[in-house]
């Protein structure tokens, strides 16, 4: 990288000092520049600034902590940032050129940046090979060369870089609260909705990186510079293609074995992959390939983006350990989720675990004799008062039992949720195995009370049967 | 019905008369008295009332629009509502009773009711068939007795009845706006869960009744009222089982072609089944047979509450008309999700339409040069100002096209989302054509502009996937 290439003259890749420090980093230092900037550019706002605007707010708003530049000739300040005529002009090198120029204009800015050894350029820039022309390839061709292989470049035609620990966002209003999650995305809209998911479900990012065309850095890039991320525990990536497939097929199964990674692929189909050609210029590929490759890796393939969340909060849940059995036990006040959620464990592969006869003495103790069952769905029928006692004593129990190695909780307690959070916190704890929470018809704890129980280890959905499924994609992708 | 049968000494089911008078009333009009109560009695509220008090909250909290009492031995009144000692000391006949009692005695209150001529008692009680034992199922054939013919049973193990233009509920807290669902469910609290998840879709229910243990009255019978009801135009039942196969088979054929109807049969795979008969006292039958039912009906089978949801939105969205069409124009700002939802679009079944060139020429003028797309998907791209002129027109040109047969549109106008949903309904009303709306990660607009979309012949999904095979199978369920 450019970053720390000062003192030598030659482009990274042609001088063997730089080559050799290279090697020698592992793959998320190579990057760090890029995603953990400390001086950042933002090249194209104009004074009626519209899509410049945007990325500079996305750095504005959430407060960065570091130093941001605008570049523009014909301004002083943009929106209370300094302004400066070219990137050579700028009085710090920075880490990261944010492009929101056309084309043409872009590709002599790159190669500006390249002469100044800016490490990285994040490039929401559109018109290269996604258009499909052989002018677009043409221009991508130039842009490659531009670079001269010091530059690195995000995209182009992506939104760049999502960093909530430093304060860098895409645009204005993107979640604060970082988290353990790295997200790789073709998509620049998928990482804000996903990042919004994510979320809603208690979870944060460590970062996230908008990928677009992939035309110089790759989703292989980027997943093994998250493998070697520490603030990195669980990656989730939205890919349409990739460029280097026996790389990036290398790459996963390195990175899988090593942390859980949730794959959502888009361009299944004929009808999507002709779309995901003109959206990133990619050739999507036979999905049977990425099957396989799945498989082989360990890496868990998802179809949409509540599968994706669904799964990275289960695997979050799992804080490390691995997801190795299929019984499990489900605790529940309202009946009829705990059916569907039976036929979703039998579908998605795993097994509604058989209560020792102990167990149901034992649970038989606990719930009235009407209304309920002490057999596996284990419901406590319709608790009125000290329902979070109820629920713990049950779901105690079914931990206890030796043939249960999950437990699934549908329902709660409306009059307080805190403490039926706390609740199911410490039975993970005591009990060491997963526990999935779903509360039936909608959330009503907080987006707060969900980051609690993310942080203690308990996965959440809105659903039962979308809880049992996500659950089930983990430890298929461990056990095959 | 008992509330007819004013002046005939005889049991409904004995008196000639009387059962003249049945067959000639519609389906509806025979269960009215038990949907549209005017008069109700909760029998089984203690003063330290616990379920007994969920159930008369349930009729407080919304503002019944009839007369309510409450039997009770040992109070005169409880919460504000007059206590009389027992059903035959009531001031006047009640419509319904609802009763929370436990088993034995409750037997004893509907032989009361039977005498008094009450046309219908709802049964939260539980602890019959649902048990598996011989003293349930003895306790069962007691109970039908008891009811003598004339008084109908909702359930018993089960929560009633919901009509929120009458201000009957099952508990307090439910949604207030009416709507055009009808919804039967085995499970109570799925009564619940499905009711709000509506409600969060701008959907409303013309009544919804929880059946449990279908011991007298089955979803039979409240599926050929509903499609009687003229208040119903979608129909949407939770089903784990029926006691009358072969009859529910010849009215669901009956009622899907009247009106659609979204069938959620949960008991399909063995571990599901085991928990119905535990829940409900079900024997869930094989599911291929009711795949065979649906298929031959018309009616839809989903699996979980949200495909109920997303396909009784664009079923109510249809306003009636046939979901003809397979060709699928998707209109989008974000990348992402129109490749995800081009990919669902053909693992569902659907196509996506191939646009004519001068549709195409037209797009042109409308949409800008780079990060765009004319051809389907119609990328609008990221449209900073005026996103609702520049997605109308798209959408007006694409819905032009003959060979278009619906639209999906993905995105909005966060500034003004209000503005955005009415240039989505005018275009549906304009074009005739089936509109379906997904905004990308979350829904921005609040519940009362998802009401106005519902009202507006427009359905909204959470994801655009979620929408595209929410219409798939309405269209797959109609042409096989």
């Amino acid at each position: 990288m450019g970053g720390i290439m000062t003192g030598c003259a030659h482009p990274a890749t042609r001088c063997a000092a730089a080559a050799a420090i290279l090697r020698a980093m592992n793959a998320y230092e190579r990057l760090r520049p890029l995603l953990e900037p400390r001086v950042v550019a933002v090249v194209g706002v104009s004074r009626q600034g519209k899509q410049g605007a945007v990325f500079l707010q996305g750095l504005l708003d959430p407060g960065f902590r570091g130093t941001v530049y605008v570049v523009n000739p014909g301004a002083s300040e943009i929106m209370g940032v300094p302004s400066f005529p070219s990137v050579s002009a700028l009085p710090q090198r920075p880490d990261l050129a944010i492009l929101v120029l056309p084309a043409e204009p872009a590709i002599g800015v790159v190669r500006e940046c390249a002469e100044r050894g800016v490490p990285g350029v994040a490039m929401f820039t559109a018109g290269f090979n996604e258009l499909g022309t052989p002018e677009g390839t043409e221009r991508a061709r130039r842009l490659i060369e531009a670079a001269g292989g010091t530059t690195r470049i995000i995209g182009p035609n992506c939104m760049g870089v999502y960093n909530p620990r430093l304060g860098i966002a895409m645009f204005g209003g993107m979640p604060s609260r970082p988290g353990a999650v790295g997200l790789i995305s073709q998509s620049g809209s998928l990482v804000q909705f996903i990042v919004n998911a994510l979320a809603d479900r208690g979870l944060g990012c460590s970062k996230a990186v908008s990928i677009g065309n992939q035309l110089d850095l790759t989703a292989a890039d980027f997943l093994e510079a998250l493998a070697d991320d520490q603030e990195t525990s669980v990656i989730a990536a939205y890919l349409e293609g990739v460029p280097d497939a026996q790389r990036f097929a290398r790459v996963l199964r390195m990175t899988a074995a090593r942390k859980p990674v949730v794959l959502w692929k888009a361009g299944r189909a004929a009808a999507g992959a002709r779309a995901a050609r003109s959206h990133t210029g990619q050739m999507a590929g036979a999905f049977q390939v990425w099957q396989g490759l799945a498989r082989q890796s360990g890496a868990v393939l998802v179809r949409d983006i509540e599968e994706l969340t669904d799964t990275v909060a289960a695997a979050a849940a799992l804080q490390g350990s691995l997801p190795a059995g299929r019984r499990l036990a489900i605790v529940t006040g309202p009946g009829g989720p705990a059916v569907s959620a039976s036929d979703a464990c039998e579908e998605s592969g795993l097994v509604l675990a058989e209560l020792a006869p102990s167990t149901q003495d034992a649970l038989r103790r606990v719930v009235a004799a009407a209304g309920t069952s002490v057999r596996n769905p284990i419901d406590v029928g319709m608790v009125l008062q000290g329902a979070t006692a109820v629920y713990g004593e049950s779901l105690r129990i079914a931990l206890a039992d030796p043939g249960v190695d999950a437990a699934l909780v549908i329902g709660g307690d409306r009059s307080d949720p805190a403490a039926f959070a706390e609740m199911l916190i410490e039975a993970r704890r005591t009990a060491g195995k997963p526990i999935l929470h779903a509360q039936g018809g909608s959330f009503f704890g907080g987006e707060d009370q969900r980051a609690r129980l993310a942080e203690g280890g308990v996965a959440v959905a809105p659903t039962a049967e979308r809880a049992v499924r996500a659950y089930a994609r983990l430890v298929t992708a461990r056990n095959g």
